[in-house]
């Protein structure tokens, strides 16, 4: 029977029910989330979901990694299938929505199409990646990561948080120690709904941000070695003052990307003062650094000129400085014809829509390496993530879910059912 | 009966044995010294040198405060007596010299003039001033601070240190509870030998410091506000990055003492950085300012312009800034009659000297309020202090010493005896 409004709308109200449900498992004071990965909390998170997806007819999977994946069959499952998800793991004073937004939007995409009975030419997946925000465990994005090879899945397994408690054995205790081998499993497209983070389409008073990639980040750990001296009896021509050192290099960070506008980044967000006393000059400045551009070439030079910086630092003021390179992660293009998907979906439900990039890290960053992917962002409050105070507007967490729906069904094909996305 | 070659000269050796004797209660590993105020330790280091200060016939009195006076009579005890001293407690990782040196090479001069059977014509004094260092209790400088009216007897009994023990009973659990009144002892004069506890004499290859006076010092609580941020998805045009903007602060405090060369100083020793994570911009960032110089009107200028400097950045950058007065020194100018006799002991001494001004507090500082007060700085290695790896040379200490014997004769008067400093 047809639907004769011939559309498919995702219900506003169940999605913010579902968020607002999966929220109060560990639920904090301030209205935020503390769900950390692997947790007892993590583990009752997880069987509502999993409760949620089996009600929606999702045959479910865990892998050995405590990754889930819940599958719609389409009409031909020879296909690969296409795949939405994210995390329900949170920070320890998180949000309602980072992560679990992905997620529950995927659910909500489902639980649409079976009260449809829309039928797709190629199976659909839902995925809950496994500790994503690297809270409790590093490395961070970790089920993604061993899905998509970027580590060995004994890295993971091993894995211990502060109270030396192991990754293996916090799986088997919540009952996610699946059998399913880590990665290998045939994406034929990945999406991923996240509320953005950071503050551009509020800014911009834009509902659907259509991701084209995500930022390369290079982080560096840096150290000027001074001379700790007392303050008050050595005159300035003879001081080594490591930390007037590490002013000038803080601000190269920043200058450098100013110089590199609107995608260059730089920040300096930890700084260690040794021997840290009001009257003794410091003797020994660390601090870390993050550069991140979308163009691998642009990040190189970044790079480049960061390193000349510290050596002309060196130079000028005679101080050792150290510089160690901590982590790279390559800018990341998604794949434009599903980026187009996304863009045409939100053409198509008459949404206001930019093109965005991602700065921070998600699973569809690791996943873009093994399969087609493209994400699709909505605006939080303020642009403030990783925070309690994490906020989103039900009628855009609406919107996105709306996107979502109508880039799977493009990618996965509507063979029959009710309705279409607009 | 005369000394034929008619000179007094101190003994090297025995003030060296003295400073190593006191030095074993509390060594430290790594040849330092532990001898917090007022633990036991500090008892056992007291009881060691009041031993001393008796044996060489001195008249002890304890104040009700734990400062320790032992007096040598002279031939008019109607006059004020000359007094020097420092004090012998330290830092927890302290060296063998801070303050012992001054103790030591006060208690020296009285054993040399026993043995020269000098008598004087006012008598003299060496006094050991509790908690100097202030390490356990503050305020610092505590014994000659109550002495001098800088703060009240109640004040520094019922500090507590951080297991919230009191000065008052642990005076009383050493021993050192006295009861003479603290101040209001009349002191003809002050005199106090020092290390430099910084780098310049050695530099200059000069044994002799005759100090002119204290830098004065004044120290600020600054903080930055910001907005704490995720350093991926924050564009920087719309990021209020407390680091930034407090480097440039920072800076500002270097270039006002570069300024004002050669006694300007100027030090940021804290910073503290809020939330301080890797990839989160700085929400706030507060620091320590230290500025000194020795001459009121120009310390009062620097006030000025940092003052300024704080608006200017504030107005540049947008982001509130607060600025807290701490603590203010005013710059002291020793007494000009006792700042001759210590020049005229160097130069009668055939010894190498150097007017200089100390950057450090001490106890002298304090006095010299109530006394016409100079002091006497030697070298020590490399201008460290306050570590324990503080170190001077017995040859350096020895000839501070014989300066000081110097300056308390022709400040007191000689009138019997044998021999006289040249």
């Amino acid at each position: 029977m047809q639907d004769e409004k011939n559309t498919l709308n995702v219900d506003s109200t169940r999605l913010w029910q579902s968020l607002m449900d999966l929220a109060k498992i560990g639920a904090t004071d301030k209205g935020g989330n503390c769900r950390l990965a692997l947790t007892e909390l993590d583990g009752q998170g997880r069987d509502l979901v999993v409760g949620w997806m089996k009600q929606a007819g999702l045959k479910i999977t865990v892998d050995q990694l405590g990754n889930i994946f819940g599958r719609r069959e389409g009409r031909d499952n020879t296909l690969a299938p296409i795949m939405t998800g994210s995390h329900i793991d949170t920070q320890p004073t998180g949000g309602k929505f980072d992560g679990c937004y992905g997620v529950l939007a995927g659910l909500e995409v489902m639980r649409i199409l079976n009260e449809n009975a829309v039928l797709t030419e190629a199976p659909l997946e839902l995925a809950i990646w496994t500790n994503e925000e690297g809270s409790r465990f590093v490395p961070v994005m970790m089920g993604s990561g061993v899905f998509a090879n970027k580590f060995p899945l004994e890295t993971a397994l091993s894995a211990c948080d502060a109270e030396g408690k192991s990754v293996r054995n916090e799986l088997s205790a919540i009952g996610y120690n699946g059998t399913a081998p880590v990665g290998g499993r045939p994406i034929g497209a990945y999406f991923e709904a996240h509320i953005e983070q950071g503050p551009i389409l509020e800014k911009e008073q834009t509902v659907i941000g259509v991701v084209t990639g995500s930022l390369g980040v290079r982080w560096y750990d840096v150290s000027v070695t001074g001379m700790e001296m007392h303050a008050g009896p050595t005159p300035m021509d003879i001081r080594k003052d490591a930390l007037f050192v590490a002013t000038h290099l803080m601000q190269q960070v920043i200058h450098i990307a100013n110089a590199r506008q609107p995608h260059g980044r730089g920040t300096v967000g930890v700084v260690n003062i040794h021997p840290g006393s009001r009257n003794v000059i410091p003797g020994k400045v660390s601090f870390t650094v993050d550069l991140r551009h979308q163009d691998v070439n642009v990040l190189d030079e970044m790079d480049k000129i960061w390193r000349t910086a510290c050596l002309d630092v060196q130079e000028r003021f005679g101080l050792p400085i150290l510089l160690k390179d901590v982590q790279y992660f390559a800018p990341t293009p998604f794949e434009p014809r599903l980026i187009k998907m996304v863009r045409d979906s939100a053409v198509s439900n008459q949404l206001s829509h930019m093109d965005i990039v991602t700065g921070a890290g998600h699973d569809a960053v690791y996943i873009a390496s093994v399969a087609p992917t493209a994400m699709i962002f909505v605006p939080c409050k303020d642009g403030v993530s990783h925070n309690e105070i994490e906020d989103a507007k039900p009628e855009h967490l609406a919107a996105g879910c709306q996107v979502l729906l109508g880039a799977m069904l493009a990618s996965a094909g509507q063979v029959a059912g009710s309705g279409s996305t607009q």
